[in-house]
């Protein structure tokens, strides 16, 4: 009978234990909990509207008159990323893919791209696509996959336009929120 | 010797307790059972066959030349997405992304875009990409990544081409079947 | 007090088991084993360059000036994928997709395509996307999906120029390591 009652005792204990084990893995996936978390600052200046010395994207496409929001401009970037919102502090990455213009009542894009990491800190990148929903104040796209530092990451990058001049330049915060860690 | 039998009798529960709760996020990765699913159309309407007002989508390459199927050819989408087979449906959501034809022997083309949810009942983002094999009667693309109501999610979409009126419009059936639901 | 000895010897079982079943997948996650490894070639003839007949690539934007690396060029493809070091061997796959050039002063490129696997062997796609940083001898993209015998899986693809052959024609290595199989 005691036997029995410690048995008992011992199958809580296990079946709790175990369910702590299990999820183990779990915190990281809830919204609130990523297990790397870091802001960075994006910055476009424009080819066309700035010279060849200090741009660093480009239209290669031309609107094809859809609405006047640009819808269907496509822009290649490799553009710096740095930690603070000055574009000439030094880069901690490149950001390295496109955008384009995609309504044709209100300015909206999406953006594929990969941050490619090079520095003593860390070496690998994140790749990265999703909806730039302009009209919201911050909008949520994907982490897919990353490499190196970032082997295999999966997660969110919450953009929020920081600063808009213009044709010529703007910048976003991106707050990069990685769920999947290795 | 009773309580080495119950003692067994209580690794083996234990361990068959301790499997089901193991494998308890498991079965969503059976191609049987995903833990979301759920079926949406598509619409694109081409601009410059149809009029600003209705077209949702647009050219913004031409074709060079290699071979008769529209190789080369890059549309970029604002397209409304529904839950029946009218166009005119309230939209459950909009489809934002692109595709192009990249075959010289036949039609064939490539998507990459996002499911853009902001409704009552959903909101978030799906992110998708692959292969759009038109002589195939169904093909699988790669639900990568999920946002809000979707956070991290990843997937199948099933592709079925539902209805083809020339180069004006489309509707492509997506059977969408999540598998990583958090 | 044998009863409970025993019992305690349940419980380590249990927990060293129960342990055991829950990494079961976790090996696979780590950098050195992945658990599907393949190296395939892959062949990229340029149209313009090459004729229909041969070419299965075509640029479909113009390089905008911003350097002198075809910053802006961009290439869609339906090019074979071989396990050999042959563009003309019966091809084990297709890579369809694109990239396009974006350094001002270096080549560099950026690609994102789709695997389409249609043999006896493997029916499927492996959906990839990433930086591909030209000037390291091997640099690393993302597989952020699988359909078909690729099934939600996820990885790592190393890129390795083989061979280049001025604009008309090169061979990229692909060594495809995936970390998560079902």
């Amino acid at each position: 009978m005691v036997c029995q009652m410690k048995s008992f005792l011992f199958l809580f204990i296990v079946l709790v234990l175990s369910k702590t084990v299990i999820s183990a893995r779990k915190p990281s996936k809830s919204q609130s909990k990523p297990c790397k978390n870091f802001v960075l600052y994006y910055h476009d200046i424009m080819f066309g509207v700035d010279d060849v010395q200090n741009a660093t994207s480009a239209a290669v496409t031309n609107p094809p008159g859809l609405g006047n929001f640009k819808f269907g401009k496509l822009v290649i970037f490799d553009d710096p990323v740095t930690i603070d919102k000055n574009y000439q502090s030094e880069p901690v990455a490149r950001a390295q893919g496109f955008y384009f213009y995609d309504m044709k009542n209100d300015y909206n894009a999406w953006f594929s791209y990969t941050l490619v990491f090079n520095s003593t800190q860390h070496k690998g990148t994140l790749n990265i696509m999703g909806a730039d929903l302009m009209m919201e104040k911050t909008r949520d796209l994907s982490v897919v996959g990353g490499t190196g530092d970032f082997f295999m990451s999966r997660g969110i990058v919450t953009f929020e336009t920081d600063t808009f001049e213009g044709a010529k330049y703007f910048r976003v915060k991106m707050d990069i929120k990685l769920y999947d860690c290795y």
